[in-house]
């Protein structure tokens, strides 16, 4: 496991406030359509002032969806209780993971939408990450399975499924009345138990 | 409900091997990270050859994606069989959905992640479209409600949640096992059962 640059893990205010910007440029412009340049008009900063914290486009994209993952990796470790039942520990783990998606929804499908514009070894790092994810989701649909307390037709195909869903959340996120993340979380924490067969 | 612009619907083989090509550039280096020049190269032709078919990137990108919701809508269309059981329905319109996200995974991806560079006229063009496809899907959960052959905790989240499964195999497809169309057509129609509790 490579350690990541310096940059993205940089507990700089001033690098924080970049990412921000840039997140913010790229969701409303693309990240083709934008430039460096307008990501640092957008902090009254020049170019070169910039530099020292990222030094192109692409680093921080890598940034962002570093980030991004780490904190969704996080989030999903956090709400995992390897010591409860598979059916409460996917409930918590669906739950949570929808909850970080709908409320950062913007840098998530940022972090989605682009993947493509990474480097080859940025784009890897972030989807080791990404299968840290999926092995963190899987391992709970398995531990059912094995116990008895899923019926699941596949597990690998129940655990695509299931990141689907909450992947997805940031292509609609607000619609209709699913406007707060808590309530997509009472959802898709439900949905999860029929379609793992649970309760 | 607009007439969508001649260029779109164009017929001619030119038009068409035009579209192919801007797809698999946009798939491999973005839309923002293409060029018209680029595009035409991959076809020997010209750029102002080129140009009475397509006069922009933009108007590109519009037709990729407007022919892709068409054919996405009369696929679901074309599945729907309103004589028969809500379950009947709903397993032919997942699974009809899903052959086709997964067999054009490339072009479904650009069209889901380039969305934004659309102008505002032709992003609403292809909403417009979007909502009908998500109506057709709706009309069936809502029909299985009614009819009480489904359990649906609400049927307009559900509805976004099977909306999601299916959008979503571009980004993944082919996973592991999941390398045929119609064995992920298998899985979703039967995980669609489950999440609108019939079955």
């Amino acid at each position: 496991m490579s350690e990541p640059p310096n940059q993205v893990i940089s507990p700089s205010k001033a690098a924080a406030r970049i990412r921000v910007a840039a997140a913010d440029a790229f969701a409303s412009s693309g990240y083709g359509g934008t430039t460096t340049r307008e990501i640092a008009a957008r902090l009254d900063m020049s170019p070169a002032a910039m530099y020292p914290h990222y030094r192109s486009k692409e680093e921080l994209l890598f940034a962002i969806s570093y980030e991004g993952h780490t904190a969704t990796l996080d989030v999903v470790t956090r709400a995992d209780l390897p010591d409860e039942l598979p059916s409460t520990r996917l409930r918590a783990l669906i739950g949570a993971f929808a909850v970080w998606q709908a409320t950062h929804h913007t840098q998530a499908r940022v972090v989605q939408y682009e993947l493509n514009a990474l480097t080859t070894e940025h784009y890897r790092e972030v989807v080791r990450l990404r299968r840290e994810i999926t092995r963190i989701v899987r391992a709970v649909v398995d531990a059912g399975a094995a116990s008895g307390e899923f019926t699941v037709p596949d597990s690998e195909g129940v655990t695509l499924a299931l990141m689907s869903l909450c992947v997805d959340i940031c292509r609609w996120f607000p619609a209709g009345a699913y406007t707060e993340p808590k309530v997509v979380a009472d959802l898709y924490a439900g949905l999860a138990m029929r379609m793992v067969g649970a309760g």
